[in-house]
Order: C-alpha cells, then sequence, then structure tokens
C-alpha cells in the first residue's frame, strides 16, 4: 500500500458517506427544490456568516464565479503570484471573465498591506480598473501557510475603501479555523465572497459551496448556469458535504497534526530546506536544492519506496496530509524521506570522477 | 400527487440507481483515475461510434465545451431559432466563446439543407466565420421532433465541404434512438462532436458525456477543467450513468408511447392546435392561441387540478413525458386538459357584455 | 474612366477638404487638447441633439463601443439580419463583447414594432438578457431604406420601457435627413447612442462620431482606448469632418438624386427585381434573379463596359450613388445596366440547344 | 512658452509632413488601393526585415493585435512588469484576448533569459498555456533603457525552441537604433511581430506599423477590422509616416542627445535618484524619493516655472525628449529642476517646527 501525500483530493468518500449520500432526500437544485442541497447552502452560508449559498461542481468555479460577479472584462484582481487562482485554473479569469491579475511577489503566498496598496492602481482611462481583491486561506502551493485575521481585515478594508471587493478562496479554510481555533465566521466577516472546498480535507467526491449577499448569490447562480454547472439532483453530492461538515471537521485537526509531526521528523535532513513558517496545517512544502537534484527525481524516488509526495516546481516538493494516510503512514513517509536525502545529499558531496561538480540552482539538473 | 409533466429534468434517482452510487468505485477523475468515470465514458462513446467521451456536470456543459473546442472568437455558429442552445444556455455561446449564432428560421426546429446551405458566410474579413453547425436531436422547444438521418448527413457532409464541424446536441438523442430503431451510432456517424444527457428521460441525478475524437476530448477537459466542471470522485454520478444505461432505456420507450398517447387523447380539443410532426418522442407542444388565454394561464389551472405542464412562450405549452408519470398519469392529464380546453374555449366565444370581442394574438390576454 | 457605384467610402478628400485638414489646428486628443477634435464632437453632438461625441476612426468602432459600454457578457442586442451589425463587423460584438445578437428576419431591413416586442426575452437565469436595441437608418444591404420617425421612436419607448438601451447606427442617417427634411436630432431624441460616418456621403477619409450623454462618452472613450482607437493629433482628421459638414450636406441630396435617377432609369428593365421602397436614399439594390446569371457575373459584365456595381449576395446588386459619380456618370450607368440586362434576359429565354432551362434560384448558376 | 517634456506624443506636425499629407495620394486602405498606405507598410516592412505590414491607427493597436494573432483565451504573455503591455493598455489583452500576462519583476525593464526561462509553464491542463513573449524596446516607464540585442536574441530563441511566438513593441524601438547604430532588421531578426511608432518621436500625428510573416498580417488584418481600427483613405496619415521616415530619423538621434545632456545636468542634484542606465535613449527617469515629496508635487513645481515634466508614480518622474523642445530648452528645464531640487531638499532637511520628521518613503506624503 503506498502511503499517498499527493493531495488531500485524492480522498474517497467513506462508508458512512455513502451511505449519507444514498439516503438524501432530492429535488431539482435549479429550480431550488433540492432540499438537501438547499441545507448544505444554508449551513455553509451560516458558517461563513454570510446571506446566502450556491453549491458549485468545483472550487474553480467558485473562484471563477465570484470574479464573474464582482468584475468586468478590462478589471484587474490582486492575489499572490502562487495563488491557485493565477496559476491553477487554466487562466480562467482571463479567458473566461476578461480580467487582468496582478500577482504579488510573495515568499509563501501571504502578501502585506503595504503591496496590496501599492498594487491598487490610479483610476484612469489607460490602466486596468483595480476591482477585486484575493487571499488563499491556507495557501496551497505555499505550504499550507494560515494568514493572519488582523492581516486580513487590514487588506479588506483597505479594498473597501478603494472600491475593491474582498474575496476569500477557502479551499482549505477550515484547515486554518482548526489551526487557529478562529472561527471561519471571523475570517469571512465583511469580506464580499468567500467559498470551501468539500472535495479536499473533509473528503467528499464533489463540490464546494460559494457564498456571500443574496444579490451576489442569485448573479453567482446565473454564471453557474451559464458556465454549465447547474446540476439537477444534486443533493446526492450535497449529503456527502454535510455529512462531512458533521464527522470530518475533526479530521482536518488530524491532517494538520500529521503534517507537523512530519515536518517535526525531516526538518533536520541534509539538503532539505523549509520555510520558517513551515507545517502551519495540512500542507508541507521543501525544497530539494541542497540535494542536487530536481523535485521530480526526488518524488520518483520516494515512489519507488511506496511513498507518494508531489514535485511543483523544478525544486519544490508538496506534501498533503489527509483521511488515507493515518499517523504510521507518516511515520513511514518521514522514514523514507529521510532515507532518500541522506542517498542524495551524499551523492552531491562526491561528484562522480570526471564529471564538473553539480552547480547549486543549475537547470540542466 | 400531482402529475408532472414539467419536464423530464425532475426525475428522481429510483433505489436501484441510489444503490449503484453507493456502491461505486472511485478515484480522482482529473488524473484519470475513476475506474466508474472512464467506464461510463467508454460505454457512451462507444454507443456514439466515436473515439473517447469526457463526463460532464451538465448538458449545458457539453455545449459549451464543443463550441470552445472548435471554434475561436469571432467565429459562427448556425442552429435552429428554436434551439436550446440559442435560447436556453445564457448566451454562453457569446459570453464565454465570443461566438456568434446564425439562427434559422423553423416551424419545428428541423432547418433545411437549403437553409445550411444559404447560412454558411462566403470567406471574408468584414464576416463572422462560419465554423460549427448544430443539430438537436430530438428538438427540446419544438416538441420532440425527430431529425431525419439522410437530412442530418446531408448537412454534416455540407459542414465538412465547406469547412465547418459539425455537432449533435443529444440531450434527447436516445428517445429518437428508440423512437426510430436507428442506432445512435448511426445518427452520430462522422459528427466531429455528439453527447447525451443522463439526467434526462435516463433520469439520473446530474451529468452529461460529450464525445469526439481523442483530440477533441483532449481539448474538451482543458476546457471542462478552466470553466469549473472538473470534479474529483466523479464515480459515484458516473455509476448512475452506467446504471440507466443498463436499465432505463426501455422506459424512454414508454415516455415516447405516454406522449404519443396524450397526443391521441387531447389532439380534437377545441382550441388546441397541434404540429402535423406533434408526438414523435417524449415531448408534446401544442399551442391555446384557440382558448383567448395564455400559455401560463392554461398552465396555471392544469395545475389547480394537479397537472404540472410548461408554458414555453406567450400561446405555447410543453409537456415531457418522464419516469415519474406512469400510464395512468397520462390518462388524469390528458382528462384535465381537455376539460380546461372546454372551459375556456367556451368562454373565448362568449365575451363579457360591455367588453370588447377579444383580438386573436392580443398580447395583453 | 470608370463610373464607380461600388460604395460611397472610396471617395477621395476634395482640394478644399485637403486644405482644411493642412491648416488644422491639432493637440493631443487623449488629453482633450485637440480643438478641431474637440470642435467637431461637439458639432455633431449638437446635430444628433446629445450632450456630447467622441471621435472614432470607423464607423465600426463607433458600434462596438456603443454595444461596450450599454451591455455585459452574455446580454442580447436585437437588430435586423441585414444590418451592418450582424453581418459586416466580423462578429465583434460576440468576440470582444460576448454579447449575443437576435436577428429579426426583415425583407429590407425594417423591423416592426411586434418584432421588436416579441424579440425582448422575460428575464430569467437561462436566458440571455435583452439589453440593447439598434436601427440602422438608412439600411446599407436593404437598398438604404429610411426608417419612419414613428416607428423609430416606437421602438425606443419599447426599449426604454423594458430596460432595455435604443442605439442608431447612423452610418447614412444625414442621407436620411436630407430625404426627409427632418433633422437628425428629431430621428436622435431620446436615443441612447447614435454616429454619423464622415467617410461615407460626406466624402472624408477617415472617421465617425459617437455621440450620448456624458457619462456614455466617458466610458466609449474607455473601451475606445482598450481597442486601440486612440489618436494623437486626430485633428487633421477631424478637420475633413468638419469641411465636410459645410460643404457636403448638399452632395448628399445630389447623391439621394442621383440614386432616385438611376432607379427611374433601370426600373423597367427586364429581368432586374426592385423592392417597392427601392431609391429612397443613395443607395440602390436590385435582384438579377430574372436574368439567370449570379450578381456577381451581372456585376463583371457591367464593370467590362466600365460601371462598377457591387454584388451583395448571390443574387443581389448594390449601386451607391456617392461624390465621384455625377449626373452624367448616373446616365452612363444607367444605359450599360440596361444593355446588359437586356442581353441577360434573352439568354435567359433561350437555353443552348441540349441542355435542361435554367431553374429560377438554381444555386449552381 | 513652456518646455514640454511630458511626452514625445505630443508633438504636431511640421509644416513639411503637413504638405505632404495634403499632397497624398489615397485609396481604400480596406481594399487595398491606398498607394501611400501601401508603400509605408513596404517601407516599414522592409526596415524590420520583414515580409509585410498593416497600418494602425495606435501602437495600443499593434500590441493588442499581435496578442490576438498569436494566442487563444486561455494562453499567457510574458512581459515585463513596467511594460506599456501590461500596465497602459487598460487589460486589453485580457479584456479583449482573454490572455493572461505573467509580469516579470524588473528594475528598469528588462528582465533575463533566466527570468524568462522559468516563466514558461509546464504545458498542463491546470495552466495556463505560455504563448507569447514581448520585449519592449526602449522601455517605456522604465528609463528609456536599451534592450541588449544578445540578450533579445537569447530570449527569442529560448521563445522559440519552448513554442512562444515572440513579439517587440517598437514604440521606441526607432530611437535603440540611433542610440547603438544596430539597424532595426537587427533588433527584429527572426522575431514573430514588431512594430514601430510614427506618433512618437517621428512626430506624426496618428498611426503606427504593425509587421510580421504575410500570414501574420493576413490574420492582424482580420483584427483591426473587428477592434474598428480599418479606415478608409488612410494615405493621409501614412504620408506622415513616410515624411518622418525620410526627415525625422535625424530627430531621434537630438533626442537622445537631449536627454543625455538633461542627465549629465541634473544627475549631481540633492535628493534625486537615477538609475545606473538612466539616459541611455529620449526618455530620462528618475525618483525624487530624496525631497520628502511626491513626484506629483515635484512636476507641479516644475510646471509653475514652465518646465512640464511627468510623475509616472508616487515618486517616479519621466521627461520625454521630443522635437518640440531644443537644446536651450533642455538647458532650461535643468535649470528649474535643479533650484526645484534645491528648494525641497533643504526644506526635507528642516521639518517645520512642532510636526513630525519626515519619513522616507511614507505614503501619505
Amino acid at each position: 500500500m503506498i502511503v499517498d501525500l499527493f493531495s488531500d483530493t485524492q480522498t474517497r468518500p467513506t462508508p458512512g458517506m455513502r451511505e449519507a449520500m444514498a439516503r438524501a432526500e432530492v429535488g431539482d437544485e435549479q429550480s431550488g427544490s433540492d432540499p438537501t442541497t438547499n441545507a448544505l447552502c444554508e449551513r455553509v452560508a451560516e458558517m461563513l456568516g454570510m446571506e446566502d449559498g450556491v453549491f458549485m461542481p468545483s472550487g474553480t468555479m467558485c473562484n471563477l464565479a465570484s470574479i464573474l460577479v464582482q468584475t468586468r472584462p478590462g478589471d484587474e484582481i490582486i492575489c499572490d503570484d502562487q495563488s491557485h487562482l493565477y496559476n491553477t485554473e487554466a487562466a480562467g479569469s482571463a479567458a473566461i471573465g476578461g480580467v487582468s491579475v496582478k500577482a504579488l511577489p510573495t515568499r509563501v503566498g501571504l502578501y502585506t498591506l503595504e503591496q496590496a496598496e501599492a498594487a491598487i492602481r490610479i483610476p484612469q482611462r489607460t490602466a486596468p480598473r483595480s476591482a477585486l481583491i484575493s487571499i488563499e486561506q491556507t495557501t496551497s502551493f505555499s505550504g499550507g501557510t494560515v494568514w493572519d485575521l488582523g492581516t486580513m481585515r487590514a487588506i479588506r478594508d483597505l479594498a473597501h475603501a478603494k472600491g475593491l471587493k474582498a474575496h476569500i478562496d477557502g479551499a482549505r479554510l477550515l484547515n486554518a479555523v482548526v489551526a487557529t481555533a478562529i472561527p471561519a465566521s471571523e475570517y469571512a466577516a465583511g469580506f464580499d465572497s468567500a467559498w470551501i472546498d468539500l472535495s479536499k480535507g473533509l473528503g467528499c467526491p464533489v463540490g464546494a459551496v460559494l457564498c456571500g449577499s443574496k444579490d451576489f448569490v442569485v448573479e453567482a447562480w446565473r454564471w453557474k448556469y451559464r458556465l454549465g454547472g447547474a446540476m439537477r439532483q444534486s443533493g446526492v453530492l450535497a449529503a456527502a458535504g454535510l455529512y462531512a461538515l458533521d464527522h470530518h471537521i475533526e479530521q482536518l485537526a488530524e491532517d494538520n497534526a500529521n503534517a507537523h509531526r512530519l515536518h517535526e521528523a525531516i526538518r533536520a535532513a541534509p539538503g532539505l530546506v523549509f520555510d520558517p513558517t513551515a507545517g502551519q496545517s495540512n500542507i508541507l512544502c521543501f525544497s530539494v536544492t541542497g540535494l542536487g537534484i530536481t523535485a521530480a527525481e526526488f518524488a520518483a524516488a520516494c515512489l519507488a519506496d511506496a511513498v507518494r509526495i508531489r514535485a511543483i516546481g523544478r525544486d519544490q516538493i508538496r506534501a498533503t496530509a489527509n483521511l488515507d494516510v493515518d499517523r504510521a503512514g507518516i511515520a513511514r513517509a518521514a522514514e523514507v524521506i529521510l532515507a532518500k536525502a541522506a542517498v542524495f545529499a551524499a551523492r552531491a558531496e562526491t561528484p562522480p570522477a570526471g564529471s564538473p561538480r553539480l552547480q547549486p540552482g543549475a537547470h540542466s539538473q
């Protein structure tokens, strides 16, 4: 059996969740008559302290719909340069929304109030119109770093003062909630839109819920329909979401703890480089620059020993704790990573005779 | 209990279907590792005689993705002026694809080869570029009319000869298959893309499958992802589709027969007008122009007697047979429709004293 | 020397116009400091009874900017099916604005109030949102037909009552003004946007002026810039426009009279078919269906005798009076057209031995 | 008289240029029959060593058309984060092209080969597709810095090796040509598209010429038309371009020299900060951070003494030499800038009693 830390999106529904799905009361969501979908939307809206919610087939559609509702072609979004929105949504914001992105350079996905302020453009005919600012809580490709509540609020207030809308990409917002004991409604308070994903740490097969004001949700529904995301008896999926909110929140705490354990176990490994913020939630990122190999090569070596981690850049590895990996699995993952790091680190010290010494950062490696 | 003929999209999953969903083997569809979704796509592709398929959250996304793959902004699609694509997809082809629509005037959704030929624009810089031609089999808002195979092929060949792609909106293609005993693969042969819906007559909660060549499906997947339609363990939904293909095809025949029965029962009602093509599959459309009331008023009157039919225009009614309505339900629907028609027809003959005689087609009525 | 009736867009600036251009006082139009451009915009705005105007490089950009300002992606425009907007702007409204077109079937570009009313969609999530209605005064590809003021006003009022904006494509509005003695401001009164072209009958080399409210013009300028239509010292072009408004209006009357003369001269020609509305302004359209040849063949035959007219469809010819063709030129054009029609009509009567009689409307001819 | 260094776009046509315009032989550019426009396009294409060219109303339309031809919605462009394309084209690439921008952080608009390489995304369904790389020669908002030929070629080759197209925004390419004595055709060799502006240093009222292969120009023309940039007798404008290429190239050398003179004169001023690359062509940028005031305040102070320079950021000033400012004007500008800098620098040293000392970089100032 593989210890699979590739992503928390790979999890399969548990028997209890499947049973809840099989029993779900359903109707046509498009006429507002699927009671289970309605219940899920209300519940998530309440968690986030928002007026209303809409069930979406994916988190990507949540980000996209939020942009489509809150911008016009020629507008600009501000977000961090490692965000899912900018890098991993196939440029949907530009392709479908006609919207430009001002991606702020960050180390671990957290930009500052000053960066946000400098990024908001002076209104003039020749410039894109700054219209929406997005915060990804927790960061996805930067190691699950948790945004500080105060900074989020300061950025939100800046946005509103300058006439922008403020959005939370909350794919893993609940991991932050569990890590900090700050309620989701505190994080989302005053934001114009926010969503949570059901198919990541919560372990559902499909779906996410996007929330905002009643008017916002009316318009988000319009775009959901136009994008082809309107379903029929979606209660079969929503039932999984309700089940997860009842039974899987504690799993998020366990995931966070497992990522922390893995970090403790491997942080001193030779050649692995961790950011000081590493291990705050269920994602652990590190660089293999010190090993003289690429991240893809390191991941392949671990996979050969039945531990699956993910290369997310030339040098960057991401390991994501999830409900399919228990404490023992984490221990085995740590063991394999340590062993592989030791082997490669030793090689990096001793170049083969006759070949030039490897240069750190040389791209051909 | 209401006899609900509003649409075949309102059907709820049967116990057998729910059980199949609960037992479904699943994986992450995005990495191609959901075996049930893969099996469904292969099965539908085989039915349609195509190389490959992709599971979509809705038929609307099937049409949209097909357009996005096979056109560029500034291109033009040719379809009939009553088509779902033109009227009921929230202008997604223009909003998302940047594509213009040449909607051909038709009586019941069937255009001719001559119309298609005249609609293809001469290539020049100033004109939209004709790029894609679409046929809706069966017609959705024109009474479930069945396209003739020969005409479809002639239009397909014309399209190819002129450098256009040819697409089938097959939301109810299987109703045509059942009605004519012509296999789906015959209808789809040589077309560049085609899809069937699972959540209409087949009774699944969510989903449709879009098919085409392998290259087409790669690009359709790209757009599915960008639109936010990429799911995770979609096998829970795909299992319903496989179950329906095994167990619900005969239901489509029953639906077709029920629509035919309803037509026979009410075709002579005073004030109701039927097209000569009426009753070919599971949808029955008629006009209430002869009754001096609007379609909405007629539908409301029937609903008051627990029969739900749908106003789809000022004068036009659509009744759709589906698996939630059996033969007895059809008989009751016929009874109610006949009774209401008789009442309104009588009134239309005898205007209230002091008021002017109702004018046919007057909009205020 | 060719008698060129191909279009009124081919005219070259007159010596007086060139001199005005050479003397023009200029500045940077983008900072609002080109006095000649400003003067032209004010003058046209005043003619149309509107608050403000913006100079554009083309009429196509006027239509496009008006759409971009007054719609959002997913909206729908209503216009006639022979309009320049729908057929001859390379689907810019869809490609750039994401906007669908509801093109109303018409005989000569004039739709009725009833058609307009039926075309406005009932607001619902699944439908395009009807947002803008456009009237082309005079019709471009339908023979320069002049819209009746009362109908225009009724359609404008309907639009406003239903929440739509109303737009005039006034490429040849001044030809209508001259033909009817109704001032441009009467035609444009109450419309949300309207424009006139300078490079058609007025004989300028480049440009058109789009007018509306002050707010509208601010937004139109934003799109002009984004589209790449913002120029610098555009006063050199605007000077031509001012000159034309001073000196070429009477030419439009002469153009209208010439088209009328041509119509009188050839209306009885064998095999030529004219609409009853033919000859209302400077454009004359007719069909050659009775001659057993295509419009392209007929145009080629005339060109061989130094008369240039334009095939605008398989059977349709358009001749456009303009300042490069005087009364004598019109007489010669009439002579050639009559002669050619006589030759072809005779041939159509006498098919070559052994070949089947030509069928009217057969496409292969 | 004001010494106007605001931009080189404000220049007015000279008497000789006006005469050339008045005498221009013209035709309809849309049918390819404007001989002067044709001659200009051929001449610029030859200068750039490219097959063909198209006359555009603005440089913005050149960049936009190049993007529209060489990308599809969902693609990504790579350019520097201070480029005109990213900051000053109203997000047209996203709004109209549906294209995302990867804006590379740079100091003076020059990115490195390594940055370019790292910016090209690994092809995968979830990522934008890297499609086009753009170089702005010289940099517009970064002080007219001149790209090194070797770096340009290395980036071009990288682009091609990775399947991207390579584009030059050559708004001021000729300033680089004059500064380095490297021919334009050397800079443009092997690039897929490049353009020069006529209305900047060359002093024409309107226009730019976009060049590439014959196929590229066919497609660029298609977009020019769709965008509303197609004109009629554009020869009146093209004549100015031909005149400028004959008579104003030496002016560019003078502009470059004047910017250099200004730099020499003010580089030691207290509180002004210059990049080491400053003064390479006709644009001179500097920061006023050392003066305790904003760039807007400094520009206003200079304008009060009849010297107009431009604030292009909170702290950044841009002065652009152009044909309306001779050597004496430059001397006067230097004098005023020095005097104002001295005054503000002195004040920054001596804060008013009772007020806190100004912090460098504090935004409220």
